[in-house]
């Protein structure tokens, strides 16, 4: 083996949107694993807005990356070589990866997927992380009953997409929020969410008044910021707002906006609840089964957004907090 | 009947702490009960932090106060006339009794209390809508477990005071944040807090790490504004923040603060949630009596703040909101 590996690696904590100097293209030879350790060449690497937290110096669920070292990232890959009895050379993986050409692991987090089953990307959208954010922050913690009027930003995104069309199987009414006539319409034509608002042209809390007449009872959050805010003056009696995400908040180099409007909980007693789906771990099981079987049915759809080529991170990743990916960010760094 | 009725009727809504100007301090005769009716001799006024809301032209969780009517107010007074058969003359009644000198009523949403249970103004207070909400606040949003550390903003207030008597109660660590050493010292020496944190004279992040050195649980916020956001920084996971008021921001001519680092219940997985103790009144009889039991038992004490003179109405209430008052406050209109 005489491979050479190829990484993106934190050179300085960001201000505001992460610059190309916030990071260090490295190479290094790859090294043989040891016993118990496999060698994964990672096929695709998953861009999240959580990915933005971690690069900051400040202690969240998980430490920040550290700086000098790999950049933390979920991805899947194949096993070219394996002293692990739990993994054979062919096996296809998932887990934290790192953005970088092949991973050393010890399996510890890693997990098999069958690429015969479904694409490998659907592992990083809708069958992996972002589904199941999906589908316990709605079910658990936004808890809807038929009837209720669910809310979502980040609409057509990996997420929010999954959001919407699970209220819709549970009976709700599903309203997105998103940048654009063209996510618009994807959610509301190809996903069958009731109504669609654009945020970059229209009035959200004018739109939301019209696309919501009953008011709000949940809603998904993955935005913060003004959204938030407009929502809050929406809600109604005993609604819950499930805190997910606030990326619209994620590079600021001021002061993060809170809900000015927060007080709306006291007087709707309304609850506003943090999610993080790693909590949800040992059931991811059970949702995945039952998300596969809606997409068998075809009642749950995804759609991923796949930037070629590792060297392109950087950029890629500030797709997300500009809103120009539409549906899963990916990062293919291989095709096989 | 020759009786003369002095009342506060709201002049003009208030751009941030109420003025003089905005009040109206009117006079009109008394006039006789009708069939139904009755007429009570209004003694004591509560003064609530929540009357401020009601001023503004905004619906909330009841209708603003409008402009020309008598302000609205809890208060306890006296039968002197009836023509309703549940009330005769001489009974001790408490409602929304207005702030005024008589009020007629047709009884709905009035009922007895016994001055010779308990003086009158601890139905406006402990026993009144202030314990139940610190009940129902603590105990139901709240969910204390025995060892959690349960922090309260206003802590020498009317509703604060009660809730971390309650938490002491039920096994767990109790930290006040008060205004000023003598409210601090009240609150530990006489009320059994385990600690106190003065917000006027300490900063209040360096205090709270120090007095709760296992983070905080529940957080019970009577204040909102910079206070909310400190708390936010050491909230332990799961835990649970009840939004029972936000007395900092009620005067705001800009807009409110909203909490900047909401994102903290992502990163805890925690609840912020807003409660209103009307919701509760079904059970509010049992916990009256439970109350009750506690204060004979010597376990729970309430102090009050009596302003005599209906005609100090506007600069008693105002007390409120520069935390001058040193216990519940409440305004005597007569003694009998």
């Amino acid at each position: 083996m005489n491979l050479t590996n190829h990484q993106f690696r934190l050179a300085a904590r960001p201000m505001g949107m992460p610059k190309r100097s916030d990071w260090n293209y490295a190479e290094e030879p790859v090294r043989e694993p040891g016993n118990g350790e496999l060698l994964v060449k990672v096929l695709q690497i998953s861009l999240d807005p959580a990915m933005r937290g971690w690069m900051n110096a400040t202690r969240s669920y998980v430490p920040p990356v550290g700086i000098g070292e790999v950049m933390r990232a979920l991805g899947a890959g194949r096993v070219i070589e394996s002293k692990n009895p739990n993994f054979a050379v062919g096996d296809h993986v998932y887990g934290m990866l790192g953005v970088q050409e092949y991973a050393l692991s010890n399996g510890q987090g890693v997990g098999k997927v069958d690429p015969r089953l479904a694409p490998l990307q659907k592992y990083l959208s809708v069958l992996g992380m972002p589904g199941m954010t999906a589908y316990f922050g709605l079910l658990d913690t936004g808890a809807p009953q038929p009837g209720n009027t669910v809310v979502i930003s980040a609409a057509s995104g990996a997420v929010g997409s999954v959001v919407g069309q699970i209220a819709k199987i549970k009976g709700c009414r599903a309203v997105g929020i998103a940048g654009g006539p063209q996510k618009c319409q994807y959610i509301t034509r190809e996903l069958g969410f009731d109504a669609a608002v654009d945020y970059k042209g229209e009035d959200v809390g004018v739109a939301l008044r019209k696309s919501c007449p009953q008011g709000i009872d949940i809603y998904f959050d993955n935005v913060g910021g003004e959204i938030l805010d407009t929502v809050l003056t929406q809600i109604n009696l005993g609604a819950r707002i499930v805190i997910c995400g606030g990326i619209s908040q994620y590079n600021n180099t001021t002061p993060v906006k809170g809900p000015s409007n927060y007080l709306s909980l006291l007087i709707n007693r309304a609850t506003m609840r943090g999610m993080l789906v790693t909590d949800f771990m040992d059931n991811y099981p059970q949702a995945a089964r039952e998300m596969a079987g809606w997409m068998a049915a075809g009642k749950l759809k995804s759609r991923e957004d796949l930037v070629d080529g590792l060297q392109n991170f950087p950029e890629a990743l500030n797709k997300l907090f500009t809103g120009e990916n539409f549906g899963k960010l990916i990062l293919r760094v291989a095709e096989a």
